[in-house]
């Protein structure tokens, strides 16, 4: 009866020992050029998420079965990303040195940064996977190379060629679709998942990083977010790919990033990354 | 010139001893357990509803054909359900005695339990049709064997087995699904309307209660709802389900819960719910 | 550095002299019957298009590329239509007078009637492509023949019978469409663009005025609109029927109406109304 | 039992024979130039109404003792205002001729000269008395003399010079002020209710009309109207004057305008409007 | 690092063994008639509390330097108010039993009656200082004697005549403020705070709870709350009671109630609230 | 008729070279710890500004008398303030190089340091009036030193002792309090502008850079702030100190920051900042 009030996200209440996976909050939107939201996105889920179920129909699972640690957020600075950045990566390691996998919740984009770097530094063979919107491959954004515009640009900087793939995307400056098709530095798949299935094929069993921006999807059932893109893919659609993606590959390290909460007073957008987490995590167990 | 101020449902003028349908509005909430507001949804929909046309392009017909009768919102008082559902019950014997269709306007889901009652007095092999994203099955809920999450279960006490027939349904506890299938005690098709005719076909002309709990809908389309549940149905695949239900079997009551008006700002999901109803009118009529 | 601060159009940067597109914004919304706030469309629209790239993925092509003149907000007096009317004919027949092409930005859907108005006296074979939820064929409404309702029908008085076909069709008096079929005054394609191209064919090269209500979408991806209609087009396919219409007709002069932004405070609204003029502007230019 | 669903003002229940105050409402802003909503006031202000209670504190009253009568809203077409005013002149009129007290609920504030032309004709020697932030006294605006920058403008143009006393103004054109000042056209008190009382006795027993812009309070507590103006009066101050006016003067009729309740999503302005003419009725009464 | 995410209300870091405050939440609002919400407060402040600072400037005290233990919110079922009243009872025993203070926070007023019969089963000379703008006096409401309009006089059930003053009441019905003055069975000053001083002097060293609805407040600076009323004190009129009472009094128990944070989407209600539970912490502490 | 769309600040139409006053836009907020939303403000408050009147009944002037250039917007990168601080600290020095005044509208409070470096270069015995509910003293924030709660700090970094007079201080750190009243760095009025005559008579003539963090109003009147605090001053408490220190001293530069539009979706936050920034203009004119 007398123990502190302890909110974690939905069914995530494994000991950290006991746990296979280690979610956390990086709540940072400084870089946010829109509309900024995206710091109170972990937050608002962890509440929102005891709206749902921990049943699954999609995959008949149950988080009452999983082991899941909800470590909380970061208390992270607002303003210049160097020292925000610094203290996801090393949230990252400690999580990784546990032999864990780390679960981020953004905040912005640029948060994935942080992680990619602690995971790409245990495992050099590494490949991205990201859904997204937005193309993110920016060499700079108004006169700053760490800005969300260009979190998959500094990505590349570390992995280089033919390891990311991109899908989903539907925005983006003239020169982010010329630089990814020179010389194949990126590989984009605009509007949908098409070719995803021959992706995962020829990345085999190497290491994963999945990375997923939520406005990847259409914004008529996501509008809770900074920049809205039209012409997104279907709840349905989104749950098909994440599936196979954490299916056919070996997934080991992941985000859900750019839910902005207050942008949707309806509460839909905050509900539908729960869910999202939600069938990540059961895919993940 | 001087007839009081007279809101009812766009038209719905008829006496009500000319009416062949009557509604009415239960503007109850009180066991709802995420977000509250479905209180507020029959007078929204009444004002609401002037924004409409009575006629429907989809049936090719007119309210202003038809004759039904709104007899306004009964005056419920909030906390325990037990008088909410035998004033609900009352109103809907009344109406059944004057051999006219009882159609219900929510509130939240368990309102229906009191239109049932009713029903099932009068039509000792009454079926259910129930349209809903959740199951709401549960023997109880938070020590609750009166709340919304219990309402089918609590018709199935009622009804017993092989009466009750699920669609779109795509949340539940696991103790929910486990025990529909049990001895088929309930039928539920996950997702969508897959087999709804042969249902139809099977309950052939035997008195049916259709239930509406319009978060079936997909919240991209009709936000406004304490629990929205992502990958839900389409507006227009709700609609041809509705008018395949009314067209082929004997409907003899009927219901439309859980619009929370002000949990959408845009008015969107009030607006849906009319028309919803409007359709439901004319199918019936 | 010490010039004013200027807000057009996302990459309408081009003077008067140079381009061959000229936007303009008519803030009007006095007829509207039910929720007003159409007023608001072009100054909010101004705003969130620089949340936009000028690059389209779609067509695979770039606003920096083209010469579009963004001639500002008429300064129109609410209240009685005709003198707005009448100012808006003037700007659109100053902009014909020098050859280029009027885009008008609503502003509820009655600000098309002064532009056709300029556009017929120029071109007196001129077809309407019309996209909408609503017939907008009333003779008067609420006594009033001058409304947003009654829009069309006025065209029609001008041009005659077979020279408007409208698309997307689904709310309407059944006068209306009664009145329609009658004599084939008006061609009215219920729910979808279906026969699109059959109707282009049929037009040849003869002039077209594309008027795009654009709450022929649905409401899920377009809330923000004084009465959504359920069942609307997705943005895929209104953005294929648009390049249709652009590609395959010589369009005139064209407008875009009814987002009332307030309406929708995620802005999602706002950010697909801004798409939408952004895809017209390139397959135009 | 089967009353159809009426809805009025709370308390307003007499008979229109039995009552001495007849309210109806003017859904009206077609001229509105900022922000538009005031259309919606007498319905939101009738439903939220319930939320108070029919005795005040106040005055130690219960309306439960009087007899209102609450006719409804008047159906007025949008956009040209002619048509609208004069229906609003042929109510005020109907009720006059039975010897009842007008009580108009706007709308925007142009509506009060559709009421003022009635009441004036029935009493050739009307003052009004007018409380606003603003001072409404425009030849014209934007080219339109029908316009609500210009009510009290088109109210002097029918009663003349040394009629018309303003409390509380603290906007308006330099133009405005200055012509007031000219020959005493009409006694403008800024920002306060100062020099009320005088106002009063000097007015006598000669009949008043009482017109009650809410914007005179200050948005804190009524933040919902299209043309908000800080450094305005509290509530309290509004009471001690309304009852002052009411309490020592003739008062023949009144109204209440420019409620946008849509404007303050915390429904507080709505509440306020419905405590100030709870207030006024009973006072009247 | 590895510890749980834990949210509580801020600088409340004690351990229950430590502490001399307890603080506890109970969200319920199943009987609020009008506009429910007040479920969310407990979660919503402990959230917004972030914003304020650990100092106050008003009593030059820092929460750093206090001992408060926040023990969470219970899990109370919604609906029959009978169950959830017995937990908030239990709870409020359960501390008093360790000689601390419980400091509910609601949920509707309603819940005060559990925390109350909890002191006064170990206080039977208890008092009651009572800061609302409803008397709450009702026999029942809607036919329910357990409702939030009736909660004073259940707690007058139990603690009988002169022992409940009631400050800044501004509204009721006829029969509660004529039930108030007969007998003195409760002392109800309107609209403000005069006489507190002599009822504390009065009251003397005898245990007082402190009850406050927060709806005291003008809904200038508290919007968000269900039914809000004007002519309310102001934030440092509640600031000097309260610290008037608490400083004067020997207070053994209190509550704050009656926040609906998603009514005030501006967030300032919720983070008065917090102000307010900060400021009693201090002067109890 | 064919000049682009301009949009400045109400009335501020003069070329550059005419003006005496020059208003520039900061819109940046990355440091803000709470609610992030300031960013909007320049671009909302130019719009809102049409809802006002050029003519002031306060001080009998009128913008129009007046000569003030709108130099717009900054275009500032996000995230790390360094730059965006260089960027407003560029462009003050053009504007004091041509003796015009600079009046920056913000953005977060930090801004205001890149104009106070400017102004401190061109008059070093400047001093600074600062109106705010928050202390901003603090030596970092979150490890950050350059945050909008240390801007007073960094700005007594550069000015030293005795220079800085805070008036409507009630929030901050305990060791802020502490820090001001040790050795006098700043002086600090708490709660109101008790106080201000003597300091301005203090300074006599000196140079006075004028910061107004519109969050020293009450949160009842202005709402729309990243972290509003009760117990404020109204708008008449402000507007008279915001023309004592206008009128008695020598103001070289000032600002106006901290409106967070979204955040008060009735506008009315946006109205009083442009109120006061009217008067502001109106008085240093």
């Amino acid at each position: 009866m007398w123990n502190r009030n302890v909110e974690t996200f939905l069914g995530c209440e494994a000991s950290f020992d006991e746990a296979s996976i280690v979610l956390f909050g990086a709540p940072f939107d400084s870089t946010t050029s829109y509309r900024p939201g995206a710091r109170f996105a972990s937050r608002a889920m962890r509440q929102e998420s005891y709206g749902l179920e921990t049943y699954s129909p999609y995959q008949g699972r149950d988080l009452a079965d999983y082991t899941v640690f909800d470590s909380g957020d970061l208390e992270l600075p607002f303003g210049d990303p160097i020292k925000p950045l610094r203290m996801i990566r090393t949230r990252t390691e400690a999580i990784l040195e546990n032999d864990k996998l780390p679960f981020l919740i953004g905040g912005e984009h640029l948060v994935t940064l942080g992680a990619v770097e602690a995971v790409f530094a245990k495992y050099p063979d590494l490949h991205i996977i990201h859904f997204d919107a937005h193309a993110d491959l920016r060499e700079e954004y108004l006169g700053n190379p760490l800005s969300h515009a260009c979190v998959i640009r500094r990505c590349w900087d570390l992995l280089g060629d033919d390891r990311i793939s991109q899908f989903g995307i539907r925005s983006g400056d003239r020169t982010e679709f010329d630089w990814s098709r020179e010389n194949r530095h990126v590989s984009t798949q605009l509007f949908n998942f098409d070719g995803l299935e021959q992706t995962l094929e020829a990345i085999g069993d190497k290491p994963v990083y999945l990375t997923v921006d939520l406005d990847v999807l259409d914004p008529s059932i996501f509008p809770g977010t900074g920049t809205p893109e039209a012409g997104g893919v279907s709840f349905m659609d989104l749950l098909d790919a994440l599936l196979l993606v954490i299916g056919q590959s070996n997934v080991v390290g992941c985000d859900v990033t750019e839910l902005a909460p207050s942008l949707d007073p309806s509460g839909v957008s905050t509900a539908v990354a729960c869910k999202v987490v939600r069938e990540m995590l059961l895919a993940l167990g």
